[in-house]
């Protein structure tokens, strides 16, 4: 090896195209990101060209400088995914892209893998919602079947009077929708695993996960109180997703659990958010083992790097504001990540992470350290 | 804070300012370099500007795009610092870099502060160094007084009559010599301290280290069978060093161990190659406590991140050549650090580390695993 190294894309210029570009520096990985943001916050990183996903001969020519291209976010279009992959191997492949996209396949997946879900229907009509919601439980989610994120592009319907409604709010004539089960769960659980390009999968510990308004808040990982049959039962969920994908790369899956039954809710073909905590508290972080993974390299071990069974990490999202930088720093043990993005009401501005054990608050408890710093 | 955080220049971009840079990326911290060399492998992360030290409009100029400049080698001239000093608050200070730069500057510092070293005097002349060389034990160590690095600028002293070839040798005329005791020791060790813009200050646990022709091949930290007595001598060392420098910043101490006595050998008064282990090995790294000291943050934990009493940390430099990065990725637990640089002979082309304990070879063996990499 000289001293050029290989040159990754990264289609989408945001944090996560920031933090694989912070991973690769030391392993000599060259990333590149492409955005239709000039402002796009990777940019003070890696070399970001400007041009949106639809400027397919932007995309090519940016495709054609990097020796692998990847996405950091579900909804680049599949046209934009194809051009790149005319250029460069595209990994992870357009079949992970195309089935997170789609509420209604990503789901089909799940059930031909044998993988439970939440009761659930897909709608390309008015009429066919009204119908459905008819013989489905109230109150129910409709979710649109494309370009939904973060709880954006989902609604509650209470009566199937409210369908029209719905149907119109979502623009369900674009594309359709889904109606889903309203389920009462104990906690939210994800599995992040990596594979790799001859196949070998890992998978990181369970996180559990706290959403406020569609958005995560807060992940705890290694799961605390986590059965080794609900751990096994989501890693071969994941697994079977990612080899039914020939998925290259992290893939991140979205559960809810009922008692000892583990729901699939959805996919994320990335590196995601409820792995962040990997950076300082897994062997490997997320994001060098995705860049691994697509570079055909061998991966790399995602145990926790914990200090005994009742040591967990805490990640919490910092959203909308950042508290002042030296406070943050002032507390003992937290990492501090900021991605340099303007504020703004529900952005993702960052994120700390930090290490629970015995001589810190108990899991479960507020994280009153953060409220404390946020306060100012 | 908003998606603009500080701005830190650099004066140098080697592998040390590529490390800065990739640290302070999570902390919203810009770093800039400025290096004579085009190429010089911190571009590739960091903004370079290319102008020679000696340029001091263009170092002036740099210095006041910058909230803060710090130095990433003993030797940028004084002059340099000085010039960025009008511009910008310099980091660590003035007499830090000129303390460093000058063997008998240092070596006085030592023995003002009760610091233990090796039998040395100063020379300033060839007759000064023969009427010297006949009084103290051969054979001997000649030394630049200024410029000398990885055993650069020294040399071997047999008898007083090899005096004036020594002297010629190493320009002795251009700033003097020192002549020093040649010492049998048990150990190299050094002591790495952090001392922040409010005078607070932490050591990381002492590296032992082992030299290849003056240049540094491998560190274990914490430093194996280290008696709390001979760690707080070395912390007790360094503390005293920086307060009396007003050091602000990383500073690493070397140290020669006999027995229970430790000889301060030399100083460096910025992040040291034996603190790499720190990235992966310790709560907060050297480069970003370095960064949060020249910024007036708080300071990170020092305390390495091991999982017991017997457990260390192994950092091997990768010199002259690199193995292939798959072969080095394949092996379990090891971290990966390349810098960019095109292969030469001597040259640090990047360093791995990765944690020893129970499981892993003894401390102190032949890193094979290494060397078999390395046969490729």
């Amino acid at each position: 090896m000289t001293g050029s190294g290989p040159v990754v894309g990264v289609l989408g210029g945001g944090q996560l195209g920031r933090m694989l570009a912070i991973a690769g520096a030391p392993l000599g990985v060259e990333v590149r990101v492409l955005d239709h943001k000039p402002d796009a916050c990777a940019a003070t990183i890696a070399p970001l060209t400007v041009a949106p996903f639809g400027d397919l001969d932007a995309v090519r020519a940016f495709a054609g400088r990097c020796d692998v291209v990847t996405t950091e976010f579900e909804s680049v279009p599949v046209e934009a995914c194809e051009a790149a992959a005319c250029e460069a191997p595209l990994r992870p492949g357009i079949a992970s892209q195309r089935t997170a996209q789609d509420r209604a396949l990503e789901r089909a997946l799940f059930a031909e893998l044998g993988i439970q879900t939440p009761r659930w229907a897909s709608a390309d009509t008015l009429d066919q919602l009204v119908s459905l919601a008819r013989e489905h439980p109230m109150p129910a989610l409709v979710k649109r079947r494309l370009g939904g994120y973060d709880g954006k592009g989902q609604a509650v319907l209470r009566s199937p009077d409210d369908a029209q409604r719905v149907f119109a709010e979502l623009e369900g004539d674009r594309g359709g929708v889904i109606l889903d089960q309203v389920i009462q769960f104990d906690r939210e659980l994800s599995v992040i695993a990596v594979r790799a390009l001859d196949g070998a999968t890992r998978c990181y510990p369970l996180s559990q996960n706290e959403h406020e308004r569609g958005i995560l808040k807060r992940s705890v990982a290694p799961a605390p109180r986590t059965s080794d049959a609900l751990e096994c039962r989501a890693r071969d969920a994941v697994c079977a997703i990612v080899d039914r994908l020939d998925h290259v790369g992290v893939l991140a899956l979205e559960l809810f659990q009922q008692g000892e039954e583990l729901l699939a809710n959805e996919i994320a073909p990335r590196v995601h958010n409820t792995g962040h905590w990997t950076i300082e508290g897994a062997w490997t972080s997320q994001f060098e083992n995705h860049l691994r993974a697509i570079l055909g390299w061998p991966l790399g071990d995602t145990e926790a790097r914990v200090s005994g069974p009742d040591s967990a990490w805490e990640m919490v999202n910092l959203i909308g504001e950042i508290p002042p930088i030296e406070r943050m720093l002032g507390v003992s043990g937290l990492h501090v990540h900021v991605y340099g993005k303007g504020a703004k009401p529900g952005r993702k501005l960052g994120h700390v992470t930090r290490l629970l054990d015995a001589r810190a608050p108990g899991i479960g408890d507020v994280p009153s350290w953060l409220r404390g710093l946020a306060r100012g």
